[in-house]
This record gives C-alpha cells, structure tokens and sequence, in this order.
C-alpha cells in the first residue's frame, strides 16, 4: 500500500492513538487531531518515541482534517455531532473512516444506544460528499497500543457504499491485524458494527480479556 | 449435561433443524415443532435416519412447548409474533432459547430491520415468566447439518438476565461448537446479536462461504 498521511481525528483517545500506532508502525504518516493541539502533539511525541523515527504530528482537529489524505474518526460518540459538523468542509471527498460506537452504560453493563442512524451515517449526513467507511470498531485499544506485533486473531469488518473506498480500507486494515479485512456490506451495516462493542466490552468485563471480533468460517469445508 | 427433552419450534426450518440435529448428536431427545405436524415428523425421520438411533419425534408447535424441558425457538421473523403467541403459555417458567434474526434483504443485501424491541424481548413480553435466553443466532445452518464434527471455529454468544438460565444455554452450545458459549450480556444484548446475521449473510455472499463469529482475544496476552 502507498504511504499516505492518515490524519486521526480524536487521535489523543485510546483508539484513536492506537490506530495511529499502528497506521505509523505500517509506514504511514500520521496527523494526530485533538481540539488541543497541544495535547495532540503529546500523543505524536509519544509515537515518535516508540517507533524511533518522526512519523506522527499533532494539530488541532480542523487542521489535521484539512491537510490529511484520509481521516480516520475516533471521537467519542457524546460530542461525535459538534466534532464533526467543525470539520465536515475538510472532509469533502476524502475517504473518512468511522470507528465509532454510541454506547451506553449502566449497572447491567453496556449496551448499543438506540439510534435512528449510525454514527457513520450520521457524518456521512454532515459531510455529504465524504467517502464514508466503518472499520476498527472491535479491535481492542488496549491490543492495539500494548500488544506486540500485528493482531492476527482479528478481523477488521469494514462496511460503506463506496466501493474504492472499502478496499483501500480493507488494504489499511493490514496495518492493524497482518490481514486485509473483511467486507461486511453496505454503510448502513455500521448499524450491526458499531453497538456490537458493548457484547466486547460485556466479554471483557466478565472473562477480564481484551476481545475482538473474528469471523470463522471462511475456510471451514462442508 | 444432563440429557434433556428439548422442544424446537420451527424446528423444520434450517437453522431450526440443524441445531435439532446437533442437539439429538449430543444425546439430547429433541421435539420438533411445526405448525404441520407431518412436516415436524418428515424432519425427526430425516434426523433419526442420520443418527441410526430415534433420538427425534415431531409435533405441532404447542404440543412440543408443552411436553419440551427446554424450549428453542427457531421460527421465522415473519410470523414469529403469531408463532409465539399460539405457545406463550406453554412457556412459562421454562428456558427458552431464541435464536431469531429480524433481518431485511434488498439488492444492496442483508441489514438489520429497526427494532423496537428485540425478537427475543418480544418473546420476553408475550411469556412473562418464560426464561428467555438469546443464542445460536450465528451458527450457519449449513455447517450445522453437513459439518461433519462439532464447529470449533465457531463461539455461541449468549445474552439473558436469568444468570442460570444463560449458564445452562452456555453448556448446551458445547453441543453445536465443541466448548462452552461466551456469555455476552444482558438480554437487551440480543439487539446486537440478532441483527449481526445480516453481517455474516453479507460475508456469505462476497466471499462464497458459510461464515460465523469467534471472539478473539480471549487468550492473547498483552
């Protein structure tokens, strides 16, 4: 895959700097978002200093938007829409990768929020020409920033109605599990992807792991 | 486990028959319900000529609720309403298992339908006091009835708020995989479950296979 420069809105959360751990590690260049640039350029040093060379910036999240080839968004969905209607112009047919997942929390454990559109749909509704993708929502952010070497025992399931746009994302995906990822349909499967979370983050409490999602099957022979 | 005298309603359905077969493999006596009972009997003389020992008898729907320990529920969505209400009574106190998916199809695929309430909440409502446990949703009917061994690739994600209903479905899986279901939440968690089908019917069709889920992660160390 060419060396693009990812820019990763949101990219101080724990997803969104092991995304970009990981986009960096596979030899791209990263852009490190947050609404403090400061914040974000701490993020980017702290990149840097892991991988030993200067693959990652920081900026503040418009302008990270702006000068980045491809965005992937990793914001949390409470703020998701003012975050994105701040950026929507800078993401004008650029591919943009969701990994975001409106969740809720209570006493029982966490569950997928009732929605009338996905996240992803909904910036693919504030940033109409967009090239809007859904990936990485199940890899485990913990894995992504501690887990030596790629995450061979997950599979990234990328969903969007541009097909250019979901293979380029599917070919990314390597950089996260040594893999090209798997194509699970059209956009509005976000809508399947991104609360499936809460069945990870149920797993997670309950057997103390850091899940994923892999699907089986696909060399399985009748 | 304990062999038990499992009812499945709908049981002349793929998914419904499969997982009847798996679960006559196991050494569980099984019921097959259909609104024909004729039907439901054609499918315990295909299953019992499989198995060379007559492990399956049918029945209409409400008979096998009535005479059934453990309930699985493997109708259609498109009449799961009617189905459940016809047995609703039937169920009370019992476990019941539903593996139904409310899914809609076009020419850009599989989805999950909007959902008020989930199939098995519904069942949930319509049997009060029934032990309403969701699983099975993934396992492909193929596999299921032309794989020839038990489906190690697969994981059978279990949501319920009966703790000992959920832990009893937990160990029926080994029948169907070989190991214990994951545990995956409350049962509001059949919102996520449910509609993942469309995901893996989608992955079906790309990719030409008969895919299901696995949950990564549970052993990888950080």
């Amino acid at each position: 895959m060419t060396a693009l420069e990812i820019g990763v809105i949101g990219g101080t959360g724990a997803q969104g700097k092991g995304l970009a751990y990981r986009f960096a590690l596979a030899g791209h260049k990263v852009l490190i978002g947050s609404r403090k640039p400061e914040n974000a350029q701490r993020t980017a040093d702290e990149i840097n200093d892991r991988l030993g060379v200067p693959a990652a910036t920081g900026g503040g999240n418009l302008d990270v938007a702006t000068r980045a080839e491809l965005v992937q968004v990793a914001v949390p969905w409470d703020g998701h829409e003012d975050a994105i209607a701040a950026i929507a112009p800078a993401l004008a047919g650029k591919i943009v990768v969701s990994c975001v997942n409106p969740l809720g929390f209570d006493k029982a454990g966490a569950y997928g929020l009732p929605m009338p559109e996905s996240a992803a749909e909904q910036l693919q509704r504030l940033a109409p020409t967009a090239r809007v993708v859904g990936a990485f929502h199940h890899v485990s952010a913990r894995l992504l920033w501690h887990h030596d070497g790629p995450l061979r025992h997950d599979d990234i399931l990328v969903a969007g109605n541009d097909a250019e746009a979901v293979e380029a994302v599917m070919v990314l995906a390597a950089s996260v599990t040594g893999k090209v990822g798997i194509r699970a349909g059209a956009l509005r499967l976000t809508h399947q992807l991104e609360p499936l979370t809460a069945v990870l983050i149920n797993i997670n409490k309950y057997y103390k792991v850091n899940s994923g999602v892999s699907v089986s099957g696909l060399r399985v022979e009748v």
